[in-house]
C-alpha cells in the first residue's frame, strides 16, 4: 500500500506516520483525509503495529487546510441542505459520506477507534485541521519550533476534526472557548503551560524522545490489554459509571482467561510475561461492536 | 423594554448587563430571574449584541436570594409534590414552570442557550444563586473585593442553577464538592488560584478589563461561527465524539457556503474579511433545534 | 454484623472503615469484595454515619487482589461466555452478577451510590484494586508511605472498580492513560503532584488529618443536602445541563419545604441551625430511584 500524502513505516513494533507534504507545509487534503484515515484504521488492525508515533516530513507538522484548491476547499457537496436528521438516519449515505461528513473528523474518529496508542511529535507550525488532529492522540510532545491555533474563526467557518469534543476535555472549557474565540496562533510554550503538549523538546530530539516514549508503553505489555485501556478511557468519558462497569467487567472477565493467565502466573514466579493474544482478535467488550 | 432588576445598555456590538438593586445587595428575587432569564434570550437573538459583559451595581456582585420574602423564599408553590417523571413528562405544564422549576436554572439554561461570550465582572460578593449564576459564564473576571460562596448546605438546601454540572467541569470534582459541602465564603484569591476566575484586578478598572476582553473575541468574527462554537463546545460536554462530528459536519458545511467563503477569499487576499451572516439566522447544526 | 477483612467502627457520626488483612497487606479477595460492598451499603443507610474515613490496618493500605487463591483469581466463572447483550440485559442474573460483574466494580458502585462523604486515608501501599478503590471516594489523603500502581497492564489485565471512568476525570485524559499504560508504582508525591490525592502528610497524623476533615465536612449541617450534593455532583458528570436542572429543582424543591426552612430561620434569627431531616428518607430527586 502506497500513499501520496503520507509515509507509513514500521519498526520493531513502532509505526512512524509521516504527513509528507513538506513543500506545501504538509498542507491538508481530502486526499490526506482519506489516507490518514486508511492508514489509521490499517495499523489499529495491524498486530505488526504496537505504537503510533506521528510527525510531520519538513519545517511544518501541518499548516492547515490547502486553501488553493478550487471549488468548495472542504471537500463538500454544496448542492445539498443536509440536517441534524440527515447526520443521523443517513449516516451511511455515500452523499453524506463523501459529501458532508467533515474530513478532518473522519480522520480523528479512526483515531477514535484506534486499538494502538498514538503519540504526536508535534515538529512545526499544527494550525487549523493541523492543529485539530492532534487531540485525539493520547500523548503530545512539541518542538520548541511548534505552533499552533485554533484559528477557523478568523476563517468564518468553525472547529472540527471532533476538537469541540476533544478540546475543552484536554484543557478545560473556559480555555477551549478561548483559544477557538481567539483563534491566533500561539507557540509552544503556551501550548505546555495550558496542557496541550506535555513537553517541549529541542527539535533534533523530538522524534526521538517521542518514539523512546511510545515504546516504554508498549515493553513487555499484553496489545490486547493496551487496546482495552485505550478504548475504555475514551469511551467512558461519554458513558455512565454503570455502562464503564459492564465494559470492565467484560474486559476483566476475557483478559483472566486470556493473557491475564500468563500475566499472573509470570508475576508469581518473578519473570516476564509472554503474551500471546493479539489487539486483532478482540474480546466483546463494548455494546455494538 | 425596562426592567425593575437590571440594567441593560448596548454600545458597539457590547451589551452591559447590570444586576441593579444595589441597596439590597443586588439580591435575588423571582422577579431578577424572570427578567434574566428574559434579557439573555433577547441578548441572543439580537443581532446589535455581540457579547455579554455581566456586572453588579455597587459594592456586591449578588449577595444570594433574598431571603427577606414571605412564604417559599425560593418562589416554589409548596402545595406541589412533583416527581422526577413529573419533570420529565410535564416540565412545559405551567404548575411545573412556575412552581417547581428552580429559578436560578432557568436563568443559567437560558445562559446556556445564548449564542453570544459571556464574560463576567464580579465586582463584589457572589453569594449563592450570585456564585452559581456566573458558572455558565464563558469567563469570569473578579475585583480584588470579590468574594464567593457556594453556602446552600448552610441553610440546609442544595447547589442549583445547573451547578452540580458546571461546578465540577470548571474546577473538577473534588473542589466542587469541597465548596459546596463547605458553604463557607472564600476570597478572589481562592477562587482564581483554584480555576473559578480567570483574573483577579483592582476594582477600578475591572468592567474596563472584562469589556475589553469580551470585545476581543468578537472583532473581524463571524458572529454565526462564534455562536456555533460557544454551541459545540457547550453542548459536546455530554455528548458522544460521533454526536460531536456528525454537529461539526454540518457547522463546517453551512459555515463553508456562509461566511467561510468570504473568510478564505479574504484570507488569501491578505484582507480583513466582511462578514455578512447573522446569528438570528442560525443554521441547523443540532439535534431538536 | 461482623466482618472478616474489615473493621467498622462509627463514633460521634464518623464511620472508621479499616481494610483489617494487616498480614496480608490488606490484599483484596471475593470477600473483602462482598464486605466492603456491604459495609458502604450499610454505611449509607445508617442515620448515625455522617462521613466516612477509610484506611488499611498496619503498613498498607491494600497491595491489590490477593494472587494466591486456586482457580480464577479474581472469581470469576471461567465456563461463561458473557457478552455486552448479556451485562445490558441480564444484569441481575446469578450468573452475572456472581459469576461475571468484576468485583471491585461492585464495590465502586456501593461506593458511588453512597450517601455520605468518603475520605481515604491512604497509610500505604494502593496497588491494583488497592489503588482503583480509592477513585470513587470524594477526597484522598496520602500518608508519605503511601504508594500507588494502577499496574493491570502488567499482568495483561486491565484497570477495573470503574476506574476507567473515574481516573480520566480526576486527573485528565492523558495522565489516566500514561498511568494505565505504564502500570509502573509511583509515589505520594509524584500523586499530589498529578492530583490524585490532595495532601500528603506524616504517617502519624493521616487518619487525624482525614478524619479531622471529614468532620469538618458535617457539622451543623443537613444531612439530606449533604447526600444531595454528592449524588448531584457524581451524577451530573455523566448528565446534560437539562437534567441536572430537573433534578436540582426536585432538589430544591424538597429542601426548601425541608431542613431550608430552618436553615433559612436560623440564618435570619443568626444562630445554628437544628435540621431534622435524615437521608435515610430522601426526596425523590432522581430518575430511577
Amino acid at each position: 500500500m502506497t500513499y501520496e500524502t503520507l509515509q507509513y513505516e514500521v519498526e520493531d513494533g513502532l509505526l512512524t506516520l509521516r504527513l509528507n507534504r513538506p513543500e506545501q507545509m504538509n498542507a491538508f487534503t481530502v486526499t490526506m483525509a482519506h489516507e490518514l484515515e486508511a492508514a489509521y484504521a490499517r495499523a489499529s488492525a495491524d498486530d505488526a503495529v504496537r505504537a503510533i508515533v506521528v510527525t510531520g516530513a519538513g519545517k511544518a507538522f501541518c499548516a492547515g487546510m490547502d486553501l488553493s484548491t478550487g471549488g468548495n476547499v472542504f471537500g463538500l457537496d454544496e448542492s445539498q441542505r443536509p440536517t441534524p436528521a440527515d447526520l443521523a438516519d443517513r449516516f451511511d449515505d455515500p452523499a453524506i459520506q463523501q459529501g458532508v461528513r467533515d474530513t478532518g473528523g473522519r480522520v480523528a474518529l479512526a483515531m477514535v477507534n484506534c486499538l494502538k496508542p498514538i503519540v504526536g511529535a508535534i515538529n512545526g507550525a499544527a494550525v487549523g485541521i493541523g492543529a485539530t488532529m492532534t487531540l485525539p492522540m493520547d500523548f503530545r510532545f512539541a518542538s520548541e519550533k511548534a505552533r499552533f491555533g485554533f484559528v477557523f474563526g478568523r476563517l468564518g467557518i468553525t472547529p472540527e476534526a471532533c476538537s469541540s469534543w476533544f478540546l475543552p476535555r484536554i484543557v478545560g472549557l473556559e480555555q477551549a472557548l478561548e483559544w477557538t474565540y481567539r483563534a491566533d496562533i500561539f507557540d509552544a510554550r503556551e501550548a505546555h503551560a495550558k496542557g496541550l503538549v506535555r513537553a517541549v523538546t529541542s527539535p533534533e530530539t523530538l522524534l526521538d524522545e517521542a518514539s523512546a516514549f511510545a515504546r516504554s508503553l508498549i515493553t513487555e505489555r499484553s496489545p490486547v490489554s493496551v487496546a482495552l485501556i485505550r478504548q475504555m478511557m475514551l469511551r467512558h468519558l461519554s458513558a455512565t459509571p454503570l455502562e464503564a462497569h459492564r465494559a470492565e467487567s467484560l474486559a476483566m472477565f476475557y483478559t483472566s482467561v486470556g493473557d491475564g493467565k500468563e500475566g499472573v502466573k509470570a508475576f508469581l514466579e518473578k519473570r516476564p510475561p509472554q503474551f500471546a493474544a493479539h489487539a486483532s482478535d478482540m474480546p466483546p467488550v463494548f455494546p455494538e461492536g
